[in-house]
C-alpha cells in the first residue's frame, strides 16, 4: 500500500466519512453503505430542481465535493473509476427529487450513461420528472462519435445549479445545461500517469514525455509526445481548443488533474493568458484541483463562450468552497518600488579617537584570521577567521567614508558595511546587532543601553541564549561588564568564551548538528573571536 | 525538464503572475522583478498593522496566495526553497507599512530569521514600528532547541489578521500572533520526498515507507516507518501531538503537502476525527493543499487550543479563496434511504397469448444462441448469443410472475426482469427500452408511440443513431414497419441488419473501437438478433 488509505474496499466510504465531517453539517449521505454512496444537502427542501451528478470516484472535488447550494444537490459515488449502480443513482434521484424534477448531469461513458439512464427510467415510473444530460466536453479526438465528458462537466453543473437555484423550472434548467454542453471544449495533457488504489502505477510513456487529450481514468491519452516547456505545452493545448471553438470572449477553467503543483499551475495560467487566445479569456474559473485524476501529474484548459447570461450565471456564489470564485482577467498589477531600499550613505566626519579604535579593532580580526579558522575546523568549515577578517579589511577600507563623529549614525553605517561586505549567518547577526545599537542610540539611550539592545535583538533574531555555545556567551559577559572598561570586559568575554569548550550540545547555528565528541574540548570560534577582540583591545 | 515550468530560473515570476493574473485585481506586485518578487493586496490603505510574511516558494498557496483581507498585507517570495533576500524583504516593509506599523511572520529557518530580522531593522532606521514573530510549531524533535515552522504558521496569519483586520494595534497583533505560537504544534508524515525543479527526485526512502516528521523542503524526516494504513499513520501522528499540549478543545488543521489526493486527504480526516484526539477537535480547517512542500506526497496536522477569542478570529471571514472556512466538527449526518429502490413485483396475471407470445420469443432467442455467438467472435467476444439466450430462459422462467393480462404493467416488469438478470450494456439498453416503452403506454399512447418512446431513449441513452452498426439498424426500421404487421416488420429489420456488414465504423459500443477490416462482412450480432427474432415471429 503506498496510499493513505485503509483498504481499497473502505476507500469510497471512509473518504466520503472525511468529506462529510468537514462539511460542517452542509452535507450528509444516505444510510446505504457500502453499496450506495450518495452525498447530499442538508439544506433542501425539494422546492426547486434537483441537480444530480455522480460517477465513478477518483475525480475529487468532483462530484461529492459541488454539492451545495448553487451546484449540485447530490453526488452518488461509484468505486474509483468504476459507474455507481442503477439502484446508486436511483437512490439519489428518489431522495432528493420533488415535484419541480431533477436533471442527471452524466459524463459520457459508456457505463455511467447507461446506469443513470435506467435509473432515470426506473425513477419515471414513480412519476418523477427526470431529465438527463450528457457531457461530450472533451477535443482530444475529432473524430470520436462519442467524445469523453471531463471537466467541462463542472461548467454544466455550475451553470444549471444556478438556474436551478433561481427557481428555474425543469426544462429551463436542462436547456442551459444544454447549452452549456453544445458550447463547452476542453483538452488535458499529463506528464504520467495515475496511481489507481491497489494497482501498480502504469508507467507507459517516459520522463520528459507528455501525453495530450487524455480522459481522467488513467486511459492513454490521444498523441504523445516530447514536454519542452511550459509555454509550448500551453500552446499546443490552445491550437486544439482554438480548432473546436470559435473566437469570441471566454471564460476559462483551469483545472489541475492532481498532482501538478501550485506553482506550476500559476505558471501555466500565466501561459495560457498570454496565449493566442489570452485575449479572448475575459473570465477565469482557477487554477485548481476541480476534476481530477488521482495523482496525475496534468492539467486540463476548458472554454466556454461567454454570453452576458453565462458569465451572470456563472458569477452566482455558490456554498461548496472547492468551487473557486470566477475572477475578471486583467493585466498583472504592478506597483512602483517603495524609496530607501539603498541605505543613505551618511557624510563622512572625522575623529581621530574612533578612528584609531575602529582601526585597532579590524586589525585584531584581521590578525588572528589563521587561529580563528583553526578553531573553526572543529566544528565548522574552518573560515570564522577568514569570514571576519575579510569582513574587517572591507570595514576597515570603508573608515574614510564613514561619520566617525557622529557615534550613533556610526553604528548604522557599521551595520551596513557588514551586511554587504560580509557573508554568511554572522554577517547578518553583525549588522543587526550594529543597527540595532544604532537605533537605540538614535532614541537617546547610553552606551551600556545601546549595547544591550542590541544584544536583544541578535538574540531574539538569531535565536540563541547564553549557553548555547554561540558568540554570544562571550559578547554577553563582556557588555555586561563594559561600564568597568575594557579589561573587566576582556576578563568577562575569556570566562565566556572558554566555558564554552565544555558545552556539548550547540542550542544554534550550523555547530547544533556536530555532535558533542567533536565540539566539547574547543572553544567556539565566535565566541573566542570576541574574547581575542576585547584582549587585544585591553593590551593596548 | 519533467514539470510543467519554462526554466528554473524564472519559476517564481511566472508563477507570480499567474497568481495575480487569476487574483481578479485583487493582488499586485512590486516592480522589483527579476530579485525582488513582492506580492500585495491591491485594496491596502496603511490604515491598520500590516502583516508581513513570506520565505521560500514551494509552499503555495503560502505565502502569496494568503494575501488578502483577513489575512497577510504582503508576501515576500524567494526561489524554491531559499530566503528571499534582506533587500526584498524591506522593500515588502516599506511597500505596505503605515503610521499603525508592520508585523513579519517568519517561519523558524535561519535564512529567512536573519534576512526578515535584518530588514526588520532597515526599516526600524526609517522610523517604522515593526515587530517580528517566529513560528515554531513542529514537534517532530522535541528535543530540538529551534523548532521548524511549519503549517502552524497559517493559523497566525490568520489569527493575527483578523485582529488588525478588526483595527488592533501592533502590540495587540504581536501579543496575538505570539499567543498563538505559543499554543501551536504541528507534525508531518510523507510517503516520499518532492520534486525540487531542476534536479531529480530523491528517493531516499523505499516504497511502503513513510518519514514522520519532516519539514516542509525535502529535509529527511525524524523517523522512518512501515507504512500500513491511514488509522495507524493517524495514530502514530496523533501520539506526537498528544505528548506535545494539553488535552482541550482544539481547532485542527489538516494540511496536504502537495501530491496526495483528495480521497486520501479525506479518509485521513476521518480518522483524525475517529482518534484519540477526535473528540478534543471540536473546529477544522481543511483538509487542503494550505503549506506544501512542492509535489509531497505527504500531509501534516496542526492543532491549536481553541479559546473563545481564538475561535471567533479564526471564524473571521478573509478575502483569500485559499483560506477554506473554519467549520465545527460533527458526525457523519445520514439520512433514511428512500423507499422504492426494490421495484414493487405486480402483481401476475394470466392471458394465453401473450404468454404464447413471449414464450415463442424467448424459445427463438435460445435457439439462436450459438449462431449469434458465432456472428460476436468477429467483432467481439462472442457471447451476444450466450447473453440473450440466458436472458430468454430467465424470461421465460418468470412468466408465470408476469402480469401478463397488463401490457403496460407487463413491459415495465420485462424491463426490471432484464436488467436484474441479463449482464452488459446491452441487458442495460434493453430494460431502458422496455421500461420507457411502458411509460409511455402508462402515458395512454398506443403501441406503436410506445415503441417509439423506448426506442427514442435507447438512443439517448446508449448514443447510438442509426448507421453506428448497433440492434438500432435493425430494431428501427422493424419497429417502423411493425403497423403494417410482423412480416413486413420481419423484411425491414432483415434488410437493415444486412446493411450492417457493408458497416466498417461502428459509431457506439464497443465495436467502435475494432477496425474496419474486422467488421465489414458481418452483420452486427445485436442487429441480426433483432433481424433473427422478427423473421421467426413472422415464420410462426
Amino acid at each position: 500500500m503506498t496510499q493513505f488509505i485503509n483498504t481499497k474496499e473502505t476507500l469510497v466510504t471512509d473518504a466520503i466519512d472525511g468529506l462529510i465531517r468537514a462539511s460542517g453539517g452542509a452535507l450528509a449521505r444516505l444510510d446505504g453503505y457500502p453499496h450506495i454512496r450518495v452525498v447530499l444537502r442538508t439544506d433542501w427542501d425539494r422546492s426547486r430542481v434537483a441537480l444530480v451528478s455522480g460517477g465513478g470516484s477518483g475525480h475529487e472535488p468532483a462530484h461529492a465535493g459541488f454539492v451545495g447550494q448553487g451546484m449540485l444537490t447530490a453526488a452518488v459515488c461509484g468505486d474509483v473509476f468504476a459507474s455507481p449502480s442503477v439502484e446508486a443513482v436511483l437512490a439519489g434521484i428518489l431522495a432528493v427529487t420533488g415535484p419541480a424534477g431533477c436533471l442527471l448531469i452524466v459524463k459520457n461513458y459508456t457505463g455511467d450513461r447507461l446506469n443513470f439512464g435506467l435509473a432515470a427510467e426506473r425513477a419515471r415510473a414513480f412519476g418523477l420528472n427526470v431529465e438527463m444530460v450528457v457531457v461530450d466536453d472533451d477535443v482530444a479526438l475529432p473524430d470520436l462519435p462519442q467524445p469523453r465528458g471531463i471537466a467541462g462537466t463542472l461548467l454544466v453543473h455550475k451553470i444549471a445549479g444556478a438556474v436551478a437555484d433561481a427557481g428555474g423550472d425543469l426544462a429551463a434548467v436542462a436547456k442551459a445545461a444544454r447549452e452549456v454542453i453544445g458550447g463547452a471544449v476542453s483538452i488535458g495533457m499529463s506528464l504520467g500517469t495515475c496511481t489507481v488504489p491497489g494497482s501498480p502505477k502504469s508507467e507507459r510513456f517516459a520522463a520528459g514525455e507528455v501525453e495530450l487529450g487524455l480522459g481522467i481514468h488513467g486511459e492513454s491519452g490521444a498523441e504523445r509526445m516530447q514536454f519542452s516547456t511550459a509555454k509550448d505545452a500551453i500552446a499546443t493545448v490552445v491550437a486544439r481548443l482554438r480548432d473546436a471553438t470559435p473566437a469570441g470572449p471566454k471564460v476559462a477553467l483551469v483545472n489541475n488533474l492532481g498532482a501538478t503543483t501550485p506553482l506550476e499551475m500559476s505558471v501555466l495560467t500565466a501561459e495560457l493568458l498570454a496565449s493566442d487566445i489570452g485575449a479572448d479569456i475575459r473570465c477565469l474559473i482557477g487554477p485548481g484541483p476541480l476534476m481530477t485524476s488521482l495523482d496525475m501529474h496534468g492539467f486540463s484548459v476548458s472554454l466556454l463562450p461567454l454570453s452576458g447570461e453565462v458569465e451572470a450565471l456563472l458569477r452566482q456564489p455558490v456554498a461548496p468552497h472547492a468551487w473557486p470564485p470566477m475572477v475578471d482577467v486583467g493585466p498583472v498589477g504592478i506597483q512602483p518600488m517603495p524609496d530607501g531600499l539603498t541605505p543613505l550613505r551618511p557624510k563622512a566626519s572625522a575623529d581621530a579617537t574612533t578612528e584609531a579604535f575602529l582601526a585597532r579593532c579590524c586589525d585584531i580580526l584581521i590578525a588572528e584570521e589563521n587561529q580563528l579558522n583553526a578553531l573553526d575546523s572543529h566544528s565548522g568549515d574552518g573560515d570564522t577567521g577568514s569570514t571576519l577578517a575579510g569582513a574587517a579589511r572591507a570595514l576597515k577600507g570603508a573608515i574614510p567614508q564613514l561619520p566617525l563623529a557622529d557615534l550613533t549614525q556610526l553604528y548604522r553605517a557599521i551595520g551596513n558595511e557588514l551586511s554587504q561586505t560580509m557573508g554568511g549567518s554572522s554577517g547578518v547577526l553583525l549588522a543587526i546587532y550594529f543597527s540595532a545599537v544604532g537605533d537605540a542610540a538614535a532614541s537617546g539611550h547610553g552606551r551600556a543601553r545601546a549595547f544591550a539592545a542590541g544584544l536583544a535583538r541578535v538574540q531574539e533574531v538569531g535565536g540563541a541564549s547564553l549557553g548555547d555555545r554561540t558568540m554570544i556567551d562571550a559578547l554577553a559577559p563582556a557588555l555586561a561588564a563594559l561600564p568597568e572598561g575594557i579589561p573587566a570586559a576582556a576578563k568577562a568575554a575569556r570566562k565566556g568564551a572558554d566555558a564554552t569548550a565544555a558545552m556539548g550540545k550547540a542550542g544554534a547555528g550550523r555547530a547544533s548538528y556536530i555532535s558533542a565528541d567533536r565540539l566539547v574540548g574547543h572553544n567556539d570560534p565566535g565566541a573566542e573571536a570576541v574574547a581575542l577582540l576585547f584582549e587585544k583591545l585591553a593590551e593596548s
